[in-house]
């Protein structure tokens, strides 16, 4: 059998063909920011998804399914919810919607969490029960599976945890609370770690030496992305690397809290961020082992998805069909 | 049918006869204290036990089972892991034990996860499938239900909120981490915080006039126990009612916390301190409030354990049987 994944993002949305063994057989994609219309929309995505079942010599009835990744997504109600960052508003029935040209099941959740269960179904979290899954990227998601299955809650939005309180009162994060995690580290949060340090940094010591590699300081700090910190930090820039160990102890408390909750056997990483390595990695580790409850010692790892960053989110939202 | 539940204790192990209902017929208790030795130990629970048994003229054909609950009781283990607070060291294998007296199935957990169990089967979360307890008293423990079941985790650990870090840095906890929620809201937590709190205002106001019911400050400062303090917030004392705040603020957080990790429609609350009421209560709901997540607006509510103080840890371990 196939399935289908697609993962609705803001500015585009991707269709994959998956095979039982999580190849993407082929792919595609649409602009989402070009339709107002969530039927227009719909009735676009499903005319790619037969052309391309089609020439796959495959019909509909080879399909399992449709797995659908997307901000806001609910897995229970089947539609995506207010989402902030769509061009189409409000509540988007898309189980309904995509039923209309598909007999198959049609499994809808957010992309966190198609994420998180594409690792367990396709990645370094096969034959694993209890994980979760760390998204660092414009804001920070989190996807969490509680005995192999996804941890959904009465609502359908748990793992929330980039909006869990990581300093209490402390900066205003895009969702409007005081301190939550994904306003330390996201990349918009790492951004802003390093504009203070480089403030606090350049009151003192603004004509120290730079070396080859280090972000210099004649650039203008609105110019600098969350790449060229990691860059930086590579190459042994002190400030780059100042602002990474800050971002891990967040992110490292963050772990070693979700580990009290739901004692997972590993935790996952991915996003833009998380590709930096180790000027994050290794403070990360050192946070979580030091904030870990000594009864969790060497019970849980912390891992790099094992999934091609241009492959998870379709493959995540085709992985959505497997769920129990 | 009807079961048994026992609580272990450090001090006391209490058991009960518990009938279908959730009726406790009979109980009794043993002094946990003093034993050293785990086998002796347990024939002399199961002696007191089988005796119970016929005294209510039943016999051990009419029992599904014995539940217990103990402190770091693992489900899957069977076993007692290292209990600081009781006088049996190491790991103590009570299924093991119990199965040489009883043929029904023997099943245990920690404290605040048969709390929590209690609550689902024969509380006020009857009916629900998402919850979280909160046990507060010379610990913070924590149960979380998902989905119905209880949330073990790839340790049968899982579900240790008191020791999710609350104040990056902050005090020190009897596990050794620094900034649990344990070392604020536990009962000594928050005899520290009136400490504190005390130690500001005395240097300003030591003279201020105190109003019947409030503390005198002429009492010693480590006389004061968490009762008199909540006798005195709910008499209008401003500095207990400032301990009561602040504990809550620390309580309200963990739980919008707790939120965006498992979304349950209820988190219910238990021990001591949390009988002080509205002073607890009213900054309580209004913390949570502000550190939710807008997407879990009115999705769940902060209760109350509904369950006797005196009952609910015979209850909470005879309702393990149920388990799934």
């Amino acid at each position: 059998m196939y399935s289908i994944g697609i993962d609705i993002g803001g500015t585009n949305t991707d269709i994959g063909l998956v095979n039982e063994n999580g190849t993407i057989l082929e792919r595609c994609n649409l602009k989402t920011g070009s339709f107002t219309d969530f039927e227009c929309y719909v009735q676009a995505v499903a005319s790619e998804i037969k052309t391309m079942i089609g020439r796959n010599n495959l019909s509909l009835s080879d399909m399992e399914g449709i797995g659908i990744g997307a901000p806001n997504g609910n897995y229970y109600s089947g539609c995506i919810e207010n989402a902030m960052n769509l061009t189409m508003r409000g509540v988007l029935n898309a189980r309904k919607e995509f039923a209309k040209y598909f007999d198959c099941p049609v499994v809808l959740s957010n992309d966190a969490n198609a994420a998180a269960y594409g690792e367990l179904i396709y990645g370094g979290a096969k034959g694993m029960k209890n994980i979760i899954m760390f998204t660092m990227g414009t804001g920070v998601g989190s996807g969490i599976i509680v005995d192999g299955r996804l941890l959904l809650g009465s609502t359908g939005s748990a793992g929330e945890l980039g909006h869990a309180i990581a300093v209490p009162g402390g900066r205003t994060c895009s969702c409007g609370l005081h301190g939550c995690l994904e306003a330390y580290a996201s990349i918009r949060g790492i951004l802003q770690t390093y504009r203070e340090i480089r403030a606090e940094h350049d009151a003192l010591h603004a004509n120290d030496p730079v070396k080859e590699g280090w972000i210099d300081p004649s650039i203008s700090i609105n110019e600098i992305s969350c790449r060229n910190l990691g860059n930086a930090a590579n190459q042994g820039d002190p400030l780059a690397l100042k602002t990474f160990a800050m971002t891990a102890r967040y992110m490292g408390i963050a772990m070693a809290n979700a580990v009290a909750f739901s004692s997972p056997e590993a935790i996952f990483l991915m996003g833009g961020p998380a590709q930096v390595g180790d000027p994050l990695l290794i403070p990360l580790r050192q946070a979580f082992k030091e904030n870990l409850l000594y009864s969790f010692d060497n019970t849980c790892s912390i891992q790099m998805s094992q999934l091609n960053a241009n492959d998870v989110a379709i493959l995540g939202a085709a992985a959505l069909i497997k769920m129990k």
